[in-house]
């Protein structure tokens, strides 16, 4: 089978390099030689092995009837889309990793592989080389999934974990994170949540069959964070994590992006770092979880590559992905009851006792001369209504192992 | 679609649950109906909703061309391989829940599915609901699976867990374990490791993509260890579990099933109770971990529906699974290198000392009179010359993770 690769960033050039490499096993498993034979990117990579295969024209890929197969690994909407779309209706099958692209268009991708009888995969698009596409799909199959709860970004990782590790602040850890090259430039899509937003609606579009909209999952990011949030997470057994989530609670589904305190007794209290740890929770099958790298040049290319072996596996058939034009609605995080961790001004002490007097709440040792409780079971409309009469410092969410 | 139940146990009514109760979601990710047309069990069950399709003749089920997909899970060697190898060579599919079989058998069944364009699967022998034998098969098919390293026994584990928690003996836990029911009245293939052996055996045939046979996988199991050896463990932040490994090092393949000391920087150091968790570690995805629970009825049953699952969605089709008939030789461990703790009487320590003078050794703080130490990078058959030489009260080997 003849392949063509769109993008020589770090992505690309991996999948490049696990198919130069990795040939005799590849062909084993696949039943039969698979050779990239073109690569496009506008620049230019003299002495590069790719050199002979690049091209600056997308015509000499979508227009070649060898090409059987492309590997999207440019990432953004455009011109992924237009280029995927394209190749998609002129019968090529697709292996992305492009989480934006999936997110916004995976549904009507995925119809045109239907159509065509070929096939549409994503595997590299959340986790890394994680498995966690494939096993939604098929591993689950027999199951229900109830409950996705998921460490998926491993920059806001690193930064948590460095927080806790160091005491250190937000804008510090940020800077260093920077500098190593952890952390982009703009690391607005990740700190803000965005980029976990759109991963989860992934998983929540495969374990619901029908389309989540990353626009619909309530999103919080990590940016107000303190050392102090830290410190009070330790005393009480737990870290603070970036959590995505999706839950199914008597057939309604709700999904949130947001930073929240994780007890000691779940597996995702140790992943750490710039890894990646996704809870499954299915009716059945209980927890299960996905742990490993989420992110790399070679882990991610090695799952793209077992994309592109599925495709050579299944010619001439779509690998059924339940995942529907249907639009799975998510409820309003406002019926939601949580736990909430909250801290006010000592002066506010009283005020907050007052306005928090119609749940439980646990009060903690103070840091700092501050007054800081925890609002057990409380709706998040009724939090929001009771935040707007005392000055919260900040308030973060308790992971609760029981309800889930 | 039609199917059949043998075996109508623990994880076989668990099937016959599932297939009753998730039906929506079942047809929807199957693309049809699929219903237990029969049950194969010698036992009456009055009053139980399998009472209408219960029958005690095998024939029921072998001869009737209705049932497309036969499940297994019985147990065993006898009648389980006769009964399969019948209806696969009959043109149904098969899929099974039993490790011996599978481990014993595997090889030939998988060649009779090829040759007949039908599937033999078996996702729930190893692991439960965890899903490892699809993610071996399919996510790292671009990859080389260099190492697998797991904890994938749960009565040894629960077994281990407790000791460790309560500073208790072996046969005061095990005693316990058996009254509980998380070990059976003859725990000798899960306490001698032989369990273990058959499941490593599996998924390192899949991963070699020839036949392991699991007679060749050096045992040993957990019945010597004391609490003495898990308060040497805690001193050194280390635990005790019971570790299932295939490693290929330049092209061989080594495999064992031993107790082992696992530092806190791995993830299978919180793998506590009746979990399991398997770390995967790829020449390019490295280390994944798989974890949740081992085993249950409806854990395993959901994993079963799944396979089921994609007999119905492969109709005609045999899945590829690289599981050769080629024997994958299996290195004597003798060659292989590793860190012991041992212990020994006190009035053995200059002796000892003298005998292990080839390896560097680290001493370790005594417990009860004892003279306990860390003999480093020492090969198997040079710590067996050593060990005939000097009254060793226990041993247990260091899993070093810088050098998976």
């Amino acid at each position: 089978m003849k392949i063509a690769i769109l993008g020589y960033g770090t992505i690309g050039s991996g999948v490049f390099e696990v198919f130069g490499t990795n040939v005799d096993n590849i062909k084993k498993r696949a039943g039969e030689e698979i050779t990239v034979k073109r690569v496009l990117d506008l620049r230019e990579f003299p002495g590069d092995p790719v050199e002979a295969r690049l091209t600056h024209d997308f015509r000499d890929i979508a227009d070649d009837p060898e090409i059987e197969c492309v590997v999207e690994t440019m990432g953004g909407n455009e011109p992924a889309y237009t280029f995927l779309k394209e190749l998609l209706l002129k019968g090529k099958s697709v292996c992305t990793s492009n989480k934006e692209l999936v997110a916004n268009h995976g549904t009507e991708l995925l119809e045109i592989a239907r159509q065509k009888k070929i096939n549409f995969l994503f595997e590299a698009s959340v986790g890394g080389a994680i498995p966690i596409i494939r096993p939604l799909m098929e591993s689950f199959s027999g199951d229900e999934i109830i409950d996705i709860c998921g460490i998926i970004n491993g920059t806001t990782n690193y930064i948590l974990t460095k927080m806790d590790r160091d005491g250190a602040d937000y804008a510090d850890v940020l800077a260093e994170a920077q500098a190593k090259g952890f952390a982009e430039r703009n690391p607005e899509a990740d700190v803000e949540g965005h980029d976990a937003a759109r991963k989860i609606a992934i998983l929540a579009s495969l374990a619901c069959g029908a389309e989540v909209d990353f626009r619909d999952v309530y999103t919080e990011g990590i940016t107000k964070l303190t050392a102090l949030d830290f410190e009070y997470a330790r005393r009480m057994g737990r870290v603070i994590k970036l959590i995505a989530s999706m839950r199914k609670i008597d057939g309604k589904v709700f999904s949130t992006v947001r930073p929240m305190l994780i007890p000691a007794e779940t597996p995702l209290y140790t992943v750490n770092d710039v890894f990646n740890g996704i809870l499954v929770n299915g009716r059945f099958s209980k927890s299960i979880m996905f742990y490993g790298s989420g992110a790399g040049k070679l882990p991610t290319a090695s799952a793209v590559a077992a994309d592109v072996i599925e495709v050579a596996k299944n010619r001439g058939r779509n690998i059924p992905i339940v995942w529907s034009n249907k639009k799975q609605p998510i409820e309003d995080r406002m019926e939601q009851k949580n736990d909430f961790f909250i801290r006010v001004k000592h002066s506010d002490k009283h005020k907050a006792k007052e306005v928090f007097s119609g749940v439980h709440i646990d009060e903690l040792k103070p840091e700092n001369g501050e007054f800081a409780f925890i609002a057990r079971n409380m709706a998040e409309k009724d939090y929001e209504e009771a935040a707007k009469k005392v000055d919260i410092i900040n308030k973060i969410r308790l992971l609760n192992v029981a309800q889930r």
